[in-house]
C-alpha cells in the first residue's frame, strides 16, 4: 500500500523537503532503490550509493544536500537510526498470518480468548489459558495450562509457552522460543564434587567413592514477564524453583539465549544472541549483555552494566561498569592486560638479556 | 491437594516436630509464604524471611529452633537441599496435559503404544515407533520411524525424536529438544584446509587453488540413551555416522546443549546450558561440564572431571581433574596465570626500571 | 536392500578386489561388523578391529592387504574418507517419511506444490509459498507466506521457514531449524550507552539519566540461500533489515548456529555448532568457523579464513588467516602468547631475583 512522502514524514513527526506527493511503496538501500522506493541514505557514506540506484526520495540526516544527489524529495531526521523504528513499523508486511481462528487449531473449551485474536493452524491452546485482546498466535504454537498472554502480543510459529507462565502486553516471540521449561536443578544425596570444588577453589577432592547420581528438584515456580518484551528464535526462559523467574518491562532477547531458573531481570535490558544467564542471578535495569556472553549463577549485575561480546562474568558487576574478557574484568584493564600478553615474548627476551648482563656485572663470565 | 505436615515428612523419611496435623497446600519462600504454605527455610539466612511471611510450618535444617521463629511445626532435614528433590516432586502440579490420546494426534497404525500412555494434541507418532507404558507425550511432538521411548518418560511440547533412536525409562525432554538429527560430517575430495591447518598447527597453507566444496557423509548410526536421562529445551543430540551416539544412565542436560555425532557419554554426568561436545569425543562417568563450556572433537574426558563455566577443552582431561579457561588447564594453574596477567603492567614497569639500572651500572649514562 | 560388493564399488567409481558377488546389507565399524556388513577399515588402526568382527568385506585404503585380514573381498580407495560420502548416501535409510501429502497437513490453496513432493503430518504451508519438485517436507513444518523452497530439498520435523524466504535446490534443514526470524535491531531515542562505550572504548560514561527504552526496528528484508546448503537442528538465520541476509552455495551449518540480520556469507563455508555471526558481517568463500566461535558485527572475514573452536573475532580477518583465541589473533601468535602465560609465574620470580641482584650491585644491602 503506497504512501506519499508527506504522509510518511508526518507519521514519523519529521520534516519533508521537496516534492511531498511522491508515492512510496517500500524502503531500500540507496544503490538498490527503485523509483518508488524511499532510499535509506542515513549517513554521508550511505548517500554515495544513490547514484547507482534510481531513487527519487530518500531519508537523510539533518542538513543533507538531497538536491545534490538528484532527488526530488527527502525526509530529514536528526537521528535517522531512530526514525527507522517508526518507518520500518510502517513498512512491515508481517508474516501474512490470516486474521482468523484456524479450524485446525485445538483450543481447550476452558481457554479464554479475547477479541480480535487470530490463531494459526495446528496451534494448541491449553486449559484455562488466557489470550488477551488483539493477540496474533501463529501456527503450531503451544500455550500451556493456565498461561496468560497480554494484549497485542505476537507469537510466531512453533513458540512453546509452559503452564502458568504470565506474560505482559505487546510480547513478541520469534519461532521456536520456549518460556517455562523446567529449571535445571539437581542434587546429590551427599555434597557433590562440584560443591566441594567450589568450596576448595579447585582442589582435586573427587574420587571414585564420592561419585553419586543426581536427584531432580522439580520447578514449582513459573515465569513472569513484563510488557514490551521480545524473545528471539529458540531462546529459553526457565521456570523458577519456588518463586517465579522474572523479566521486567522492555527487555529484548535475541536468538538462542538461555535464562536459568529464578533469574530476575530488570527493565529495558538488551540480551544479545547466545547469551547464558545461570540460575538465581539478578540483572539490573538497562543492562546490555553482548553476544555469547555468560553470567554465572547467584550473581548480581548492576544497572546499566555492559558486557562485551563473549565475556564471562564470574563475580558481581557494579552498576554502570563496562566489562570484557574471560573472566570478565573492567574493559580498560582487559585491554591493557591483553596488550601485555601480546608483548610477552619480547618481555621474556628482555629478562633473559638482563639476567646475562647482571651475571656479567657480578663477574660470572 | 493438601497434605498434612506429618504426611509430607513421612513421605520424605524425615522428622516432623510440633503440630503434624497442619494442612499444607504448596511450598513457598519464607517471606512469601502464606498460612498453608510450607516455608523453605533451609539455611539460617533463609529463615530470616519467616518474619515477613505468615507461614505456620517450615522445612529447616537439623537442630533449627523453629519455635523461635513463631512456627507451629517444622520438618527438619540433615541435607535440606536433597530433601527438596522429594518435596518438589510431591508438590509438582505438572503441565496439565490431559490423560488421553488426543483425537488430533496422528499415530501410524504400525506404532505400538503401551498402557497408560497419554498423547497430546497434534503429535505425530511414526511407523513402528514404540512408546512404552506410562509415557506422557506432550502436544506437537514427533517420534520418528522405529524410535523407542522407555516407560514412564515425559516428552514436552514440540520435542523431536528421529528415526531409530532408542531411549531408556523415565526420560524427560523439555520443549523443543531434538534427538537424532543428522551428524555434521562433511569431506572434501582432497585434504581440506582444516586438515592441513591441524597438521601444521596453523601454518597458513590455504590458497585459492585448494578451495573445495563439501560432500555430505550421511549419518547411518542412531542415538542410544540410558535410563533416567533429562534433556533441556532446544538441546540436540546427533546420530552417529556408523555406530550410535551414546548417553549412559542418569545424565542430565540443560537447555541448548549440543552433543555431536559418535559422542559417548558415561553415567550420571551433569551437562549445563549451552555446552558443546564435538564429534567422537568420549566423556566418562560423573563428569560435570559447566555452562557454555566446550569440548573439542575426538578427545577423552575422564571420570569425575569438572569443567568450569565457559572452559574450552582442546586436549584430553584426566579423571578427577578440575579445569578452567580457554584453552582449559588445571583450575589452580589457571588462577595463577590470570593473577600474573593482571600484574603484567607492573612487571613491564619493573623490567623497564631494571634495564635502566643495569645500563647505569654498565656506565652507559 | 542388499547390493553386491561390485555394485557398490562401481557406484563409487572405485576398485573392487576379490569376490565382487558378496552381498552387503549395511556398513559397520570393523569390530561390530557382521558377515553381510561392509566393514569400514579406512586406516591401518581401524583394520585392527576386523579380527573382532565377522566381516567378509571391507572398504580399505589403496594398497591395503585385505587378504591378510581374512576378508573375501575389499573396495580400495585412495581417500576412503571421501568415498564415505557416496557410500553413506547409498546406505542411508532416511527418516521413513511417507511418500504422500498427509491429509492432516494444512496447505493454503494459493501455495504451489511441485511434482513428487511429500508433505508430512501436521505441516502448514502458507499462502503463495512455492515448493519445487521432489521436495520432502517433514511433519510439523511451517513454510511461510511467499517463501520458496528449491527442488529436491529435505525439511525435517518442526523446521520453520519465515515469510518471503528464498532457498535454493537440495537444501537440507534438520529438526527445529528457523530461517527468517526477525533480526535483532533496536534503537534508543538518543545515542545509547553501548554506542558511547564503543566510541570511547569502555569509558564509564553511562549514568542513570541516560537510561532509555529500546524501539524496535522491523526487519523488512528477507533471507536468500543458495543451492546445496544444510542447516543444523535449532539453527537460526535472521532476515535482513532492508536488504536480504544472504548465504551462498554449498554452505553447511551445524546445530544451534546463529546468523544475524544482514549477514552475507559466501560459498562453501563450514559453520560448526553454536557459532554466532553478528549483524551485517560479511564472510567470504570457503571459510571455516570452528565450534562455539563468534564473529562481532559489521566485520569482514576473508576467503579461506579458519577460526579455531571458541575463537572470538573482534576485528577484520584477512583471507587465508588461521585464527585462535579471545580476542582471536593469528594462531601461531596465540600459541606463543599462551606459552608465555603459562611461564609467567617463573618470569615474576626471575624479575624479583634480578631486582635483588641489581639492588645488591648498587650497594643497597
Amino acid at each position: 500500500m503506497p504512501h506519499t512522502l508527506s504522509e510518511i514524514a508526518a507519521s514519523l513527526g519529521l520534516e519533508v523537503q521537496g516534492d511531498g506527493s511522491l508515492l512510496i511503496d517500500a524502503v531500500a538501500e540507496p544503490a538498490q532503490a527503485g523509483s518508488h522506493d524511499l532510499a535509506l541514505a542515513m549517513k554521508p557514506e550511505f548517500a554515495q550509493g544513490l547514484k547507482d540506484g534510481s531513487a527519487q526520495a530518500a531519508m537523510m540526516w539533518t542538513g543533507a544536500d538531497w538536491q545534490a544527489h538528484g532527488l526530488k524529495g527527502a525526509i530529514l531526521a536528526t537521528r535517522p537510526r531512530y526514525a527507522m523504528a517508526g518507518l520500518s513499523a510502517m513498512m512491515d508486511q508481517g508474516q501474512g498470518y490470516a486474521k482468523e481462528i484456524h479450524p485446525s487449531a485445538v483450543i481447550d473449551p476452558t481457554a479464554r480468548i479475547g477479541s480480535d485474536v487470530s490463531i494459526g493452524p495446528l496451534t494448541f491452546i491449553g486449559p484455562n489459558a488466557v489470550i488477551a485482546d488483539g493477540c496474533v498466535i501463529g501456527p503450531q504454537v503451544h500455550i500451556g495450562w493456565n498461561a496468560q498472554i497480554g494484549a497485542q502480543s505476537i507469537l510466531h510459529a512453533g513458540v512453546k509457552i509452559g503452564a502458568g507462565v504470565r506474560i505482559g502486553q505487546r510480547f513478541i516471540a520469534q519461532p521456536g522460543a520456549v518460556v517455562g521449561a523446567d529449571g535445571f536443578s539437581f542434587v546429590t544425596p551427599e555434597p557433590s564434587a562440584v560443591e566441594k570444588a567450589r568450596a576448595s577453589l579447585g582442589d582435586e577432592g573427587t574420587d571414585e567413592e564420592t561419585a553419586q547420581s543426581w536427584a531432580r528438584i522439580h520447578s514449582l515456580g513459573g515465569v513472569r514477564i513484563g510488557d514490551d518484551v521480545e524473545l528471539g528464535a529458540g531462546s529459553c526462559i526457565d521456570r523458577g524453583t519456588v518463586r517465579d523467574t522474572q523479566v521486567g518491562h522492555g527487555c529484548k532477547f535475541d536468538n538462542l539465549v538461555q535464562i536459568g531458573h529464578n533469574v530476575v531481570i530488570g527493565n529495558d535490558c538488551l540480551i544479545c544472541a547466545q547469551v547464558g544467564v545461570a540460575g538465581s542471578t539478578r540483572i539490573g535495569n538497562n543492562v546490555v549483555l553482548g553476544g555469547q556472553s555468560g553470567v554465572s549463577d547467584n550473581l548480581v549485575v548492576g544497572d546499566r552494566a555492559i558486557l562485551g561480546g563473549a565475556s564471562v562474568v564470574l563475580s558481581n558487576v557494579p552498576a554502570g561498569r563496562v566489562m570484557l574478557g574471560y573472566p570478565a574484568i573492567k574493559m580498560d584493564n582487559h585491554v591493557e592486560s591483553y596488550k601485555g600478553l601480546r608483548r610477552l615474548p619480547r618481555l621474556f627476551r628482555d629478562v633473559a638479556a638482563l639476567k646475562k648482563a647482571v651475571s656479567k656485572l657480578n663477574g660470572n663470565d
